[in-house]
């Protein structure tokens, strides 16, 4: 299986089409409006952010998608409709009936989706001036420009494409996603939409999708924030007319995990400010609750992130991290910490074969994984995240300015 | 009850004194060695961090406080002596000695304290050298000095005295602390040394420490991360003759816990990189458990420091911080959240009464309250904590080369 990491050549998927406008949301001279029309006889499934304050679109779409199979998805940018109350509520459902009467569908068959700023009052007359405009640029081949469109903070379109044999027929898969900040999902990942031509019944494909979240969005953290609007689309088209079913779903979800795992970690690669992707790989604690919360409490640590950011092998950073992780009756005397393939920490204390150059070595590429073996069960944990610069502080300080 | 905070006049202690000097152990020009020696018949209680990877001076500092009531305390900037292995337990043991064989008490009757770099080796030789230094000295008018002595990334002394009415007679109370990063004390924080000369007995002692220190130490966090090193020490000498008992504990705790408090809020206030001291209120919790989860979410979340940095009232950041906090069932229609005076959050969406304005008048001060009401119990929390900035990265990024 080829995953094809690049937004400019995405694959079309038969049964999708995307448009983009400029509808002046937040930004001037960009794009800020996507829609992406499935065709009927399409399967659909969605996640959304686990946060109490969701935000008024992921309400209102977890409201339409129960009732019917979506057909179009539209996506702002700029505005979060996120701590907007009974005004956000009415506003998101305003667009999804813009979407509606321009289309000739019904209100409920249209998801919405916001990202950006929260606490605004949508502009929903500067969306429905576009819509029209949105019917005219309807395109197969419009992934880079839909990838562009959905950017707040990112500094590169995020789109992911694979073909996987199933059988000895192809299937085809592309994905757009984005968000760099406030980034720590909950059962769902900032913004992400994955499409396919494989045919694959509702249910099957709800669990495809859960399982392939578990492993790539709900593993990553840039900030330990978990978004207002986190969503994360499935479209399933068929109409490749290769049927998914128990004989070939594990290629299929294989596919799917990796394509999904590719993409989460392209969000944290630009995560805001960040100069390096770190993998943390937690093993043989007692369960996975165990494992998280040593794997998280070193990707949150300020001290461990800014250590990465300055490529320094302060493994001493990371060493307090593991210990404050609240792992109950830890034996530092069985635990050992890598970074790379450098062991750090081992009975107890530095490593006895550590030298600062072999550290350093490590620490100087861009892309690093820790690695911390607890001894005590055989639960494990994989996340990514990513460093900690003065650009996000920067990027942070000055974002709605 | 006046508390004097100014590390420039300090009020002595009858039966404590202070000794500093320089030993080179990694800053240059500059002292890094303390001694605070204390009268016989004294009591001291001591509390230490929860940190799995607790440095080798307070495993010592431990098992010497449960033999017999320490007579010395030795602390050493720039070095932690922490995932130092064995040696670190030799290396603290024989700082001790060398106090012991100095000032002709036991071995247990000093306690070591370290403070700096993780995982490099404590010279002790470098210490064994300067301890004659320190006798020559001792004077229980260096409270100034000493304070310089214990700090690190530190950028200014910390200390606080008061003197309190029990009864018709005064008792003094001095304490100095250190502590700018590496600050989410579990239990106890960074380094902390608090004198009295009111006579209390250990267990009572034991007992008022642990209240203060849990609604003071333990209440503030600057970046989430919870020392190796962490220790805070409370001396009676006794030398008052103001015996404290169940007749008199209140007035000697209330002020007890008011220095506590003051010391543990400068610490915040020169929170690596910090411009603010950010005060968090939650209320209505339906335990403490919520109510505390609900404040150091708002407390951690990177995007709400930076906001708080750059003077925005991005109040969105701060209702998606409480809206992940894994408060059960959270009703978002019930919960009012206020920066300062100014309610932003009210019936599930930005107050009606709300305005930039207002919001930017309170976002300007240096010192920031935010109250969440959860209205769903009677629990409450209040924890301080700093902005995040520029120099919290530079300081990071750089402090080990």
């Amino acid at each position: 299986m080829n995953i094809l990491e690049d937004a400019n050549h995405l694959l079309p998927v038969a049964g999708i089409q995307l448009a983009t406008a400029a509808a002046g949301i937040r930004y001037k001279d960009r794009t800020d409006l996507t829609l992406i029309e499935i065709d009927a006889d399409s399967t659909v499934s969605a996640v959304f952010t686990q946060n109490a304050f969701c935000a008024a679109p992921v309400t209102i779409a977890k409201k339409h998608i129960a009732k019917i199979t979506p057909r179009y998805l539209l996506i702002n940018a700029g505005n979060a409709n996120a701590g907007t109350g009974k005004a956000g509520l009415d506003s998101a459902t305003a667009c999804c009936e813009a979407v509606a009467s321009e289309f000739g569908c019904t209100v409920e068959e249209v998801l919405p989706f916001s990202t950006g700023v929260i606490g605004v009052n949508l502009p929903v007359d500067k969306i429905q001036a576009v819509i029209a405009d949105l019917s005219i640029d309807l395109n197969p081949h419009h992934w880079l420009a839909a990838s562009k469109a959905i950017m707040t903070t990112d500094t590169v379109p995020k789109g992911v494409s694979c073909q996987v044999s199933i059988g000895e027929q192809v299937v085809t898969f592309s994905g757009i996603a984005k968000g760099v900040g406030m980034i720590r999902p909950d059962m769902a990942t900032m913004l992400a939409y994955i499409t396919t031509d494989a045919k694959v019944e509702k249910s099957l494909l709800d669990e495809c999708l859960n399982n392939a979240v578990a492993q790539s969005f709900n593993r990553i953290t840039i900030d330990g924030d978990t978004s207002t609007n986190d969503a994360c689309v499935l479209v399933a088209t068929g109409q490749s007319k290769v049927v998914i079913s128990d004989s070939n779903i594990k290629e299929f979800q294989l596919a799917l995990d990796k394509l999904s795992e590719t993409m989460a970690k392209a969000l944290v690669r630009d995560g805001e400010g960040a100069t390096k992707l770190i993998t943390i790989n937690v093993s043989g604690a007692q369960n996975i609750n165990e494992s998280d919360r040593v794997a998280y409490t070193i990707a949150h640590s300020p001290l461990v992130k800014t250590a990465f950011f300055a490529s320094d092998p302060n493994w001493g950073r990371i060493l307090a991290a593991v210990g404050r992780a609240g792992v109950k009756d830890l034996d530092i005397e069985k635990l050992k910490i890598f970074i790379g393939d450098v062991c750090i920490v081992e009975n107890g204390a530095r490593s006895a074969l550590y030298s600062e150059a072999l550290g350093q070595k490590v620490m100087n590429e861009t892309e690093i994984t820790v690695t911390v073996q607890l001894d005590r069960g055989n639960a494990h944990s994989k996340i990514w995240t990513c460093d900690f610069s003065y650009d996000y502080v920067k990027i942070n300080a000055e974002y709605r300015s």
